[in-house]
């Protein structure tokens, strides 16, 4: 049987077991290593640090590694974001005396004095897709946390002999401060479900979360605390002398026990739904989704979950390779999560509730990061209709914004505008240029040219009046302008295939707005003036928080128009003057200190930095050169150098999956460096084998030969036996199935890609495309 | 044609003109002047001081009428509370330069230094029915309001030549202090509409409120602004920098700027619709209950409906009497008012949104106070399925709480706890009593035995254990039992007349329990201990927040018992020992300062406090002792004193129209000492005739021959010309229709109601009623 037909999928039980959720969870990766199912609304893990503002970067998933304590479980955290939120509705099993506040710990994250809080031992933890446990040292209680899409499920084994309890603390927060907790609520129903919301000002403004919790066994007595120091006395509820009477309570620091008579060997389950919509919406969630009390097989239902859909990729590769891939695959699958209740009912961001008609409400949208890699390769890895979601999820989110304007950074449906661009649109205008099924294209052109003609966003006024981003009126303003211009060409693209040329047109002039920042006398893009000049002074070195650039330097955010390289070429004054400066860049000597007022910019190779996402389409600019060889080189020396299998494998955030998209991608030789070409560049790849099992049945196989450490180079490549002329490979020809075979050397082959016509797609070389 | 039967109602611009919703704005009966329909769920009305902690008891309707300045006009108001909250969605109409702040007031309420806040002068005021209009001196601005159910509409003429603003200040509140808004927002939709929320800790925890409010002409600009200095610094919204072109703000501290082009003599209109359910909501009542722009005819509706409603009593006596009257008989229709949405969505006391099936949500149950007279007030003058309204809405609340239980003290359909009681229940048992419409008494009964056995309710479970509440753990325990046994009373009549013996038993010995704390070596209800014993000291004089006794003292409190009261005579030994306290109360010399603590305890007449409930039943004590023409001195003593047709002319907090009742009852010749015994208390009119539109289309006519000051006595009353043989006027006798005639005199008539028999109902002469 060919690769390019359907199969039978492959045992994926390999893949599984090579997904490690441990890594990243220290150095800069900022995952999680709890349990979550692909895209699940629930994402339940461990929290070591999180109570202090100045620990908010390092801390942003809730736990890390090298802490030696653990606080609590709670349900939602992000994989892999530089800013943070989250850690809602965090339980804590006890055996013995209940603290109600989860107390300090040292520099090593070891707790001192009282608290809740709990040491741990590493070789204690399980770490699975869809699985976590750790023992809790200080109470000899055993965690095990399962999920589904909207529950989570948590069992607890106490030790017999010693009261247990459950804690519940609804203060706790990922990125927490004082005030962080606007309002909440706690309620035990009459029939032993817990109900509950908090509603927090975070990274998202007035975000309510609701959730729903049951036990498997009812607890024997239980406590509603307010712990804050009233500031207003209000009337006395019926039990505001007795915590163990009342039924309900509200306020801005809320915790509650509940107590468990022994239990023996018997475990204590607990499942806890959430929704962003109401109480009920929880209730109705967990009735749905969960209505058993099966922790193993929840477990295992979770397991196939993930073996199927990390069984989109099968890898023959080293170990350490298929470790590092298959667990990339696994954070690839962590957003946009599910965000929508049973019923179909969900929050936009004009924080109201709304019903989907016909799709699956999705949030966590990191787009500035995912547009790039993540989201191209959801459209290989995933069903068509979990694309169309995400698209859709989109356009809804849009219809409900206040400002008219797709997602920028939305989480939960509320929007944090967080970092630059429109990058919604490549998202949208990728998935219609692959065809993607079930998007409705004229309400997405529509939603596109609404978001990219929004005057008061991020200096599009100017933008649109001058052609670039005005650095005396709008911060980051060289970075703006050329990430607008390739959004821009997205939505170019999307108006000639519905036939709409006027609008083509016109995106096709705004996406030569990169020509407008680029400083030929330089070779840097740069911040200009309303007035049309460029800004003084000017340093090719300097990165900061609102500067000419966004979490990156001149060297690093300068040659960013994907949408036209060969454009740039023509600027910079020919191939080679484009190649000596990507060699300036990745040569440089750059002590990393210069960047540490910069948390996002990490992974340093010069002035190259993997860990932030400016960066990852730089090693293919040598391709366009008409340098493959060289690209190959540089893709080498990251590969080898930014990931591996360990806790601190990840050089940098994960990103909600960017960060591992471009391993997956670039591992198996390709990378989608303009999304919505419907072209990938040809790098090297860094697999025996791989199939890509793809959604619309067909098989993708990528073979290759004397893959050593010795070949650096690609000798030839060939699909389905021809040799491939450019040095691109299109998504019709992965679509189609089919075999795409590398032959390593040890010598560069510096004929194949050379000539300009075997180059990547650039507007200035392929305008009527 | 006779009174009794149907007749076309009477022209009632009579009762019209004789509201004055002035009266009550200043002294203590803390009314407001605004905009209201019948039980509306808006209020709107101009508030002149709110923004201090220390303001909160004078300023609890927003306006003093002893005040210089108007901050704006604000959409929700209590009538006559002690306690406050609201003014939500305040709107300022401002020519000129415009202030952020409504800036400071000296000791008289005049602005002082900068501000938006203007001066204004009485003689520019009218407050009607439906209607008031002031002139702004700072603006030259002339400001109407008016209002239907769900909708405030103001009519702002602005001076021309200057620049016109509106201004909204979401933060202004009534009861205001730091941190008491918890979360806001507002967005301008792009129809124009302007909608938002806030969420305040206030009375009640956590309470939503949402609008939305359209102008007649769209702003040619607007500026939405947070005035908060930032916390927490969020990321750029759109217009971070450029508050005129922001679609939406979210923050704790928002105002909106509204600019409008100069208009030269055309008025501008703004109308506003709440919901306590979410923006659309708000929208959807807009647009159903006001979707055009006539003022005017809104004005003419408001005063239509005023008309038929204050028509429901026809009133011929001193001009002076006739104004107290129907000013009186407008305070009683101010609440419970209307808390649902035109789609019948509303929320309830669990912060969740249900739905009404079969009845309009309403809230705002002062219960403590208008259990008394104000509801048995309302099922003469209202129709049956107002009544049945608002039972039902007490029972759904009920069903929605998290502890089970009736409404205490509730608005916007939130619990507050406020006051001691389960008052629910007689307002329950009356109306079912008295056979309303539209009330499924199984489920009432349900509620209302939930409500009196919720152990962790104020003592309850002592009370259900002991036969009293414990001092040594519930404060002011006397006044709860004594509550407590009235309204265990008015279920076991409810009990008995379903069939229900056991329950009626049940709580038939419930009702006795008041004799557990009566002390007749004294004569004093008094506060018992857990174990038996009397807490000492004992000091009849004292009262005080969290003493033996409710807001009063052992003189104010201890003959409450309505259901029995030949019991209390009983163990004071004889109708002799009563009289004799009776005028001790009311004939003691009693400085009034030694109540300033107490805010609520006002209007004394000796220990007589008539500015607060407790005392509301006092002087028709002395006609269940046989000697009616004491009460008929004690009401000529209360009435001329307590009550005048001016601003100040409500001696305590209206208390959401308990004080109106009480005179409107009073005036008519009779009272309902005791709820659910369908039996009203002779006492003596204030009117020359009066006659009842009752809800069933019959007539009641009072009418008194000889009114005069010097006749002080009723000599002889007669029902249809008939001797009323008791002193006491049915329920039955009521609906039937008829006239009850008072032959006033100047002595005495001591020998009328003197047996035993004649008197008014009680449990322990007549045990099988």
């Amino acid at each position: 049987m060919g690769v390019g037909q359907a199969a039978p999928a492959a045992s994926s039980s390999d893949a599984y077991g090579h997904a490690d959720p441990m890594i990243g969870t220290s150095g800069d990766g900022h995952t999680f290593p709890g349990a979550t199912v692909p895209f699940g609304m629930i994402q339940l893990s461990p929290d070591t640090r999180t109570r202090h503002f100045k620990e908010s970067y390092d801390w942003a998933a809730g736990y890390r590694h090298d802490d030696r304590s653990i606080a609590g479980f709670s349900h939602t955290h992000f994989s892999g974001s530089g800013h943070s939120d989250l850690g809602d509705v965090m339980l804590m099993p006890i055996a013995g005396d209940v603290h109600l506040r989860p107390g300090e710990v040292d520099d090593e994250g070891r707790k001192v004095g009282e608290g809740y809080r709990s040491g741990f031992r590493h070789d204690t933890e399980t770490a699975e897709p869809g699985y976590y446990a750790v023992t809790l040292d200080d109470y000899g209680v055993r965690a095990e946390l399962t999920a589904n899409r909207r529950v989570g499920l948590h069992r607890y084994t106490f030790p017999a002999g010693r009261p247990a309890h459950v804690l519940l603390d609804l203060r706790h927060s990922i990125y927490d401060y004082e005030g962080k907790v606007l309002w909440s609520r706690v309620r035990i129903r009459p029939d032993g479900t817990v109900t509950g919301m908090r509603e927090t000002r975070g990274w998202a403004p007035g975000r309510q979360l609701y959730f729903a919790m049951r036990f498997s066994a009812p607890p024997s007595a239980h406590r509603l605390e307010n712990r804050e120091t009233p500031e207003y006395k209000g009337f006395a509820t019926p039990a505001a002398r007795d915590p163990a009477a009342r039924a309900q309570i509200e306020g801005r620091d809320l915790a509650a026990v509940f107590d468990f008579a022994d239990r023996g060997d018997e475990p204590l389950l607990v499942k806890v739904a959430i929704s962003t919509v109401s109480e009920d919406g929880a209730v109705g969630n967990l009735d749905a989704d969960m209505p058993g009390w099966d922790f193993d097989a929840t477990r295992a239902a979770a397991r196939t979950a993930w073996s199927e859909a990390l069984g989109a990729v099968e890898i023959d590769a080293s170990e350490a390779m298929k470790t590092n891939l298959y667990t990339a695959l696994y954070h690839t699958m962590q957003a946009p999560s599910l965000a929508m209740d049973a019923d179909g009912r969900y929050r936009g961001p004009d924080n109201a509730v709304h019903r989907a008609d016909g799709f699956e409400f999705h949030s966590t949208f990191s787009l500035w990061d995912t547009y790039r890699a993540l989201h191209p390769l959801l459209t290989l890895v995933q069903p068509e209709e979990q694309n169309a979601d995400f698209v859709n999820s989109l356009i809804a989110a849009r219809e409900h914004s206040p400002y008219g304007i797709l997602p920028v950074w939305s989480f939960h449906g509320l929007e944090t505008w967080c970092m630059i661009g429109y990058h919604a649109v490549p998202v949208v205008a990728d998935a219609i240029m692959k065809g993607i099924d079930g998007i409705d294209a004229g309400r997405a052109l529509e939603a596109m040219t609404a978001s990219a003609e929004y005057a008061p966003y991020g200096g599009l006024g100017d933008y649109m009046k001058l052609g670039w981003v005005a650095i005396d009126r709008e911060p980051e303003a060289a970075s703006k302008t050329l990430e607008y211009a390739f959004d821009d060409w997205t939505i170019s693209r999307v108006a000639r295939r519905l036939g709409e040329d006027a609008i083509a047109a016109r995106y096709e002039q705004r996406a030569q707005n990169y020509r407008n920042v680029f400083d030929t006398a330089t070779g840097f893009a740069r911040a200009k003036n309303s007035d049309g000049s460029f800004r003084e002074p000017f340093d090719p070195d300097k990165a900061g928080y609102g500067s000419d650039y966004t979490e990156g330097n001149a060297w690093q955010y300068s040659y960013y128009m994907p949408q036209d390289v060969a454009g740039l070429i023509g600027l910079m004054g020919g191939d080679r003057k484009l190649v000596d400066r990507l060699d300036a860049i990745f040569d440089a000597e750059v002590d990393p200190e210069s960047f540490a007022h910069v948390e996002d910019i990490s992974g340093l190779i010069g002035n190259y930095a993997h860990g932030n996402e400016p960066s990852h389409h730089m090693a293919y600019l040598y391709v366009y050169a008409g340098q493959p060889w060289r690209t190959q080189e540089r893709l080498k020396q990251i590969v080898q150098s930014q990931y591996h299998p360990g806790p601190e494998g990840l050089v940098g955030n994960d990103d909600l999956g960017q960060m591992s998209a471009w391993l997956v991608f670039t591992a198996l030789g390709f990378y989608p460096v303009a999304p919505g070409s419907n072209e990938y560049v040809i790098g090297r790849p860094f697999v025996e084998r791989a199939v890509l099992n793809l959604p619309n049945g067909r098989r993708f196989a990528i073979e290759t030969e004397n893959l050593d450490e010795a070949n650096t180079y690609v000798g030839a490549v060939t699909l389905d036996g021809e040799p491939l002329a450019r040095s691109v490979l299109t998504h019709a020809q992965i679509m189609a199935g089919g075999t795409l075979r590398f032959r390593m050397q040890a010598e560069p082959n510096t004929e194949w890609g050379r000539a300009p016509e075997a180059r990547p797609f650039s507007m200035s070389t392929y305008p009527a495309r």
